[in-house]
């Protein structure tokens, strides 16, 4: 039975041709990188990451003081918030999709829309921005200065360089370099051992890199391309989002977003840039009909048949990819 | 050396008499009780410890799906929120500051006002209240229902009871009793550790017990009477609060408030039911010149001489009871 099994699991891992517009792959396709890059001035020590740690968990970056980033990158929620698009400052509706930060590090562009590309460039936008946890830069950096423990905290992560929106971004970046997926029942399959994912995830697998043709834009270990694409999101009346386009202005990027990852897909719904779906059912659904707004449409997209069975056999492949890292919570210098 | 601190620490837990009105106390009156006391109903278990730790951290418990327990009463926080008043639904501020949850499980009276009794009573309270998480009740049930992995937790905890207002309660309850402070300096003090606490947090705790009369009211393990006192706290211009008198109409109940727990005091400021002291410093200070506001002020409330040196004293014993608890970030069903 074992043997049925690992034989099954090895030609879906080593020979599955399928798909009409790529290559074969292997196991090796999956395997985690190394290590998350990081910048040559901003190499991960553990003095950084426990910094950037306390950071992360603090409501104090907030104008609040009552909003951290793991308010909306919630680590119960798989590091996202569980709702359809982002909340902000006064308990405002943000426009698009809290994405979650597991396995960003892995990501050389980040956003929906690529505004930012490294983690040190994101890390203070939600933070200062007025809508997401308004607090200016100047009052953040003399806040967290007037805190003894941070002092020293910093002092030890970043010697002579003090505290700066410079040193807390590359300090929550540090941190964000250890929340990466943990292993999956996939990543336990691909290493060989066929009692890790059901039979259903295993045909959903075929299914993902045959006529599902998903692989075209979630690849490797992180599912994604990184990649830019329309894939016929309807927005609601009124407020369509130009995404990409918003950056570069090209008409194949209107309307289109970043490929996110796949991985902890089944704990980090709802999905698509402003959350329009909340199950992966509807997700598998929409790809099945080619999208909803075919202007801009990337070429890719287009109706696929599924069989209610492959449609099944998708979305348990998906939540074969559930390895959702938890975390302590940290206690605040004061 | 040791021996001379030893012999300070003993004279100082065995025999300090000093304070007009109280008698003298011994080590063991501050020995952890074995275990928080729960109702012939509601047992700890550990199925209603993970039970009631995902309902704690879970914002589907707000009305906004944003706000969880976890967001005011935060770990990161001594659990509580670090804001001189509590923040609620749409990010408006509250009357009073948040209590800090830890060893809440020892309290025979919940609440600044006593207006709940137990832990069981109080849970739903910031849950349903419109101005705080604004879920109400029975939506609150169907929602905890349709996510099917807390339907086999509840079966788990409350067999048979299914998913109702009085089994969340409960099992938030249940949790709580687990939210317990760890071992202090002070605690080790206590046992006998001669060299847990400096010279100056052992002569605080002569003047806490000696002149500075703070035993009256902070007594015992958890250095609370659970009674009601109006220690003269002025409110800010048009916001008088009642406190206790808005649930019991005595004349000497009008502005007093719980006495608060001083385990974790360091690291869960701002101070007093409107949290209008910054620093233990004030704190003490206000004690010092005894309160500011004099009418109805409790018969305990008079003005005590102390010097510099006793402020200080007193602030480093206060900072010898911190032994926060932390604890790791439940993964939510879904």
């Amino acid at each position: 039975m074992n043997r049925k099994f690992l034989a099954i699991a090895l030609a879906a891992a080593t020979t599955l041709a399928g798909g009409p517009s790529h290559a074969a792959h292997s196991a090796s396709d999956y395997l985690r990188p190394a290590e998350a890059p990081a910048p040559a001035d901003n190499a991960v020590t553990p003095e950084r990451v426990t910094l950037g740690k306390a950071l992360f968990f603090d409501p104090r970056l907030s104008g609040s003081n009552w909003i951290s980033c793991a308010s909306c990158h919630n680590p119960a929620l798989g590091w996202s918030d569980g709702l359809s698009t982002g909340t902000g400052h006064g308990m405002k509706k943000l426009g698009r999709a809290t994405p979650t930060i597991v396995n960003a590090a892995f990501n050389p562009i980040q956003m929906w829309d690529g505004r930012k590309s490294t983690l040190e460039d994101q890390a203070l936008g939600p933070i200062t921005a007025d809508a997401e946890m308004s607090q200016p830069l100047p009052e953040l950096v003399k806040k967290i200065e007037s805190i003894p423990g941070y002092r020293s905290m910093f002092d030890a992560a970043y010697p002579g360089e003090g505290v700066s929106g410079a040193t807390i971004a590359k300090a929550i970046a540090s941190y964000e370099r250890t929340v990466l997926s943990t292993d999956s029942p996939f990543d336990r399959w691909m290493r060989g051992d066929p009692t890790a994912v059901n039979d259903a995830a295993r045909r959903g697998f075929e299914v993902f890199r045959g006529k599902g043709n998903c692989e075209t834009c979630h690849s490797g270990y992180n599912f994604t391309d990184n990649g830019f694409h329309n894939i016929g999101i309807k927005d609601p009346e009124g407020h369509e989002d130009l995404g990409r386009y918003n950056e570069r202005k090209l008409a194949i990027l209107k309307g289109a977003f970043k490929t996110p990852t796949l991985r902890n897909v089944a704990v980090t719904g709802p999905y698509m840039h402003n959350g329009c779906y909340r199950t992966l059912e509807e997700v598998v659904d929409h790809y099945a009909r080619g999208g909803d707004v075919k202007s801009n449409l990337s070429p890719d997209m287009k109706p696929i048949h599924l069989t209610d069975r492959d449609k099944a056999d998708l979305v348990a492949f998906l939540r074969s990819l559930t390895g959702a890292p938890t975390a302590s919570i940290p206690q605040l210098p004061q």
